[in-house]
């Protein structure tokens, strides 16, 4: 029998991506869609590209409801409202796929220093990081996966290779950032107002402000097995979709970009969520524009003994969305792709 | 045993479109992607959305090779040049979806007047129009069907069920058309140039000059059961994908915007791939972006007694090649959404 | 000695286009910098482009201060909240130039079906319409200058020399229209939230819904010395700035687009804001962006006997701004284009 | 008497800035436009936003002609093309303004590796670098003033004031740069195919490979006094105009953001070409589109140590020929700003 999923936060852009493939997934059935502001509204009216497919009503959150009915939910809330909501439905037993921050720090310091409180204490720590090219094994048997923030995705697919491979160096590390616009979210401001984005480029939050970084360093030192620091600049790009992130490390000797090409196929053979390009390619966010799957790729500055890692994710599919579904189909047993597209909306 | 499909001209936008619905269908199996100037080189170097998903080479055009293993072959070629590419299909048995304009028009001296001389006049006048929401019982028989154009598709969607059910006056008709680029192919020039498009919106080919009036006026006046002629002008918007035409018509005595969604409604009862929108409503091409699915809504201008009509479409899925996979699912018998997206890429 | 200019809603876009010129402006000085929910603050924190050019910090609206030390000033508000600021202003003996529709209309009737109540009713009928190719004369003589709409500018640049000239008929006439974003002002919402404009393309207020549709129809009527109506659908385009209107009309007998263009050179002979192309052109927004400039062109098709007009202005600056400070330099007994740019940014 | 300046490759974008300009440049009449590939045609019909305003016509090159009626000249013509160009003016007396990098490098092996042969051995090392805010006093004397290129401006206006103070290391800076697509010039290719480069990002040239590198060395170590080697990776952004550089550089003891944008503040005093924004700050290339001006910032992450530098140019302005321009004024005894923009088009 198929299980049935609710999403929780589905009038936002992650939420409207989750109804879109759970929709169409061929072993899970879409349930609610649970929306406060917008409860009693036909979902057509809130997520406009469902207008004539999904015909339901957006639903007002009640955990009892949701449990009765429900094997599985999909928080996409923001960070702090998303620890109690996540709280409730796993006191009622359901599977919880949380796409906010409030899982993903391991350490409460941290958690505190970046976030402040936490909605759900007694939860802090038992939730699996919801990167299935890491943690494919540990997702299979965890109920509260919290699937990783769109930048770390970005950064840590190209670096973690390299650092299990021990290809750089620990120190030095520099991750640049560019992300569409999509990943500031649905609520307006002139942070994301038309006529001040198109045709505009600009950093914000750089200078080690933002919080991604604590969530970054944190996997990159897992897999390090040493402390990691790193720079972080996020820039935003004058289109809704995409994330490339362009890191640089420093090369240990004798590594280049082959041997990095090398060490990232062999980490991620098989994978239908990752492609790792030839060594000195260039990949481009409208190639995985849609599809739960990143390109990467690796250069060498022989001149400064550099390697640039690149790669390129849609921050709505595998940067959310995405692995969502792909941290799901691997709880259920399922192929990770089940259900997801794997070639980007191109052009 | 499922049928074997080619894609003849491959290496552009809409024969990648192809290969992507192709690639995933669940009752055919996606052959040769042939593409005359690229031949030898891996299909992810020309398409490189399709990067670590499809493996194969182009390959050159050899009829004799793809009738011994294809079944069907949709050609996506230039019209003029693809008469005979047709032909040569044809003549070996295999059932063709062509996306040119060669096989559109069912009038000889229309076309010379158009397009000038045929390339296989022999096939003139025998293909099927494939637009399924009107001919689907023909296509389901047809060995040869002839995909509408773009602009075509967005005229006819909205103005058919108008005309048919007597709801406007057969005079005066207004098309108002605005392309996203892509809808000029991939051939590079200034007419596409990013620098020269972006932040930039302008007419081109108005005053009668564009070739898709014929198909337009083919079409309308079928559905009339009396010659239709139309004003035509097509528009660049500043995107990639997706068509808004806006048409102007005379209701008829008694006839408003409610009359008109009606109409619609009945004759597209049951389509997944047209969605009539609530009367008043203002559909917007990003709804449809990637989906195989117009969607339609009608206004009344008290005022000036006009009925305006509002389709949008993705130039690329619904006007090209979605629908062409929609005419082969009804020709093999299948649901004719079948691998079909019928969700937006929104946002 | 140069007259000082003040500009009463300076936080918008329109209010920011006016300080770019006036600072500039070799004859007029820019004063104060009104913007009620900003002011203290400096204008480069509201007005980005302007850091590092204009050091004075925003002020709260005082019309005595203002009195005191302006002889002009330039409302860039709302409609509705405009017309008390103008009254006050006028009271203290500023010539005003009024961007918003609180004057435009000359027929109270008409203001209030489309607008409802006036803010100054005292003032209405006293203002002149500011559009220097029609009304240079009077705008030179008037004290209460009502700037012309956005839209109400690319339509009536285009039809009034074929009324004028008696080239076209008065029924029928219908402008369809496309303009960027910023139309929508800086207000943040959904309707111009990047993530949902960017790739997509849309109509809105359409069947005779839009308020400058009451503007349009009085300045053709005054044209064309009878009661003209039209059917008027604005779109949205995912640019910025820019509008192009495409207008069509039927010919009266023996008129082509050789004939209409010659009637819009002649009146528009010796004008640095209009330039009319060859015939059959199709000019692009993207040409006069930035610029005080409209391109106009005609066409004529001849299977239908209409006539299609294309204008192309900045929304901003030949729509709003601009012609703001071209209406000032007329009453100033500049010359029109002083201190304007005539030439777009392209590309 | 004004002096006379001619435009040596006035087709493409920087000749069509140069253009706009000069046109209404206060001390300088624009002369000749010359294009090879254009000669004879009306300039508007070859940079259409110069229609209506000038209507001379692109001539052949023909450097006797040039000297009989020019003072000046600015060859913006591709490498290699340039230097025998900028040799036939120079040898008839023409002060010349070259846009192309012929002449930017000083050592004679630098340049044979990173572009070859040298079309004009016998001028090479005879340039003054016209980047104003450092080379002011010997611009002044020049007559062969070599304008930098636009990665290399938005990287060393941002950079020269920390080493000039000696504020940051010399090893490991790092220059990770985002440019709008106008700076790939206006052949069409794929790689500027709108299609292509909308709502898309990615890095090109990567790991050394980009020839901007030579010519930001050299600078950066002339302000060093000592040999600088980078990393640079330059980005295409899907945005006409616009040049973001975001640098990384390691601070010295007790340097800080503020340490940092007091020394630029030192340098830039006075200069209506650089505006140095609060610490911490993130300018946008859209906040200086059009203008002649950078924007620059100093962040300080004290938990890695680093500076992080961000610059925002237009490179068609800045970047080229406002820099130009600038170079021109100051040659010719005027105040560097004359007759350019220095507010930016915005939004």
């Amino acid at each position: 029998m198929t299980k049935r999923a609710a999403i929780v936060g589905a009038t936002g852009y992650t939420g409207s991506e989750l109804a879109r493939f759970l929709h169409s997934h061929p072993d899970v059935t879409l349930g609610d869609l649970v929306g406060h502001s917008r409860a009693g509204e036909p979902v057509g009216m809130v997520l406009p590209n469902l207008q004539g497919v999904i015909e339901q009503n957006i639903t007002a959150f009640d955990p009892d409801t949701l449990a009765s009915n429900h094997d599985l939910a999909f928080c996409a809330l923001p960070h702090g409202a998303s620890a109690q909501t996540v709280s409730a439905l796993r006191a009622r037993g359901l599977i919880v796929f949380d796409l906010s921050a409030d899982f993903r720090l391991r350490d409460r310091d941290a958690y505190a220093q970046w976030y402040g409180n936490h909605g759900a204490p007694e939860l802090f720590g038992t939730a699996t990081y919801g990167l299935v090219e890491v943690y494919e094994a540990a997702i299979a048997e965890s109920d509260l996966i919290a699937v990783p923030g769109c930048y770390p995705t970005s950064a840590l697919l190209g670096l973690i290779p390299l650092l299990q491979a021990d290809l750089i160096e620990h120190t030095g590390i520099i991750v640049d950032a560019k992300s569409g616009v999509s990943g500031a979210g649905r609520k307006p401001g002139l942070h994301a107002h038309y006529s001040e984005i198109a045709e505009g480029f600009r950093a914000y939050k750089s200078a080690g402000q933002h919080r991604h970084i604590a969530e970054i360093e944190q996997e990159l030192s897992a897999a390090a097995g040493a402390t990691i620091t790193i720079s972080f600049t996020p820039h935003l790009v004058p289109m809704t979709r995409g994330i490339l992130a362009t890191s640089y490390a420093s090369a240990k000797p004798n590594v280049d970009a082959h041997a990095a090409t090398r060490a990232a196929r062999e980490m991620y053979e098989g994978s239908e969520s990752v492609t790792v390009l030839e060594a000195g390619s260039h990949p481009d966010t409208a190639w995985v524009r849609g599809a739960n799957r990143a390109m990467i790729s690796y250069g060498h500055d022989t001149r400064t003994g550099r390697i640039i890692i690149q790669c390129a994710i849609d921050n709505l599919v595998k940067g959310a969305s995405g692995q969502a579904v792909q941290c799901m189909n691997v709880r259920l047993g399922l192929a990770p792709a089940t259900g997801l597209p794997t070639i980007g909306l191109w052009p």
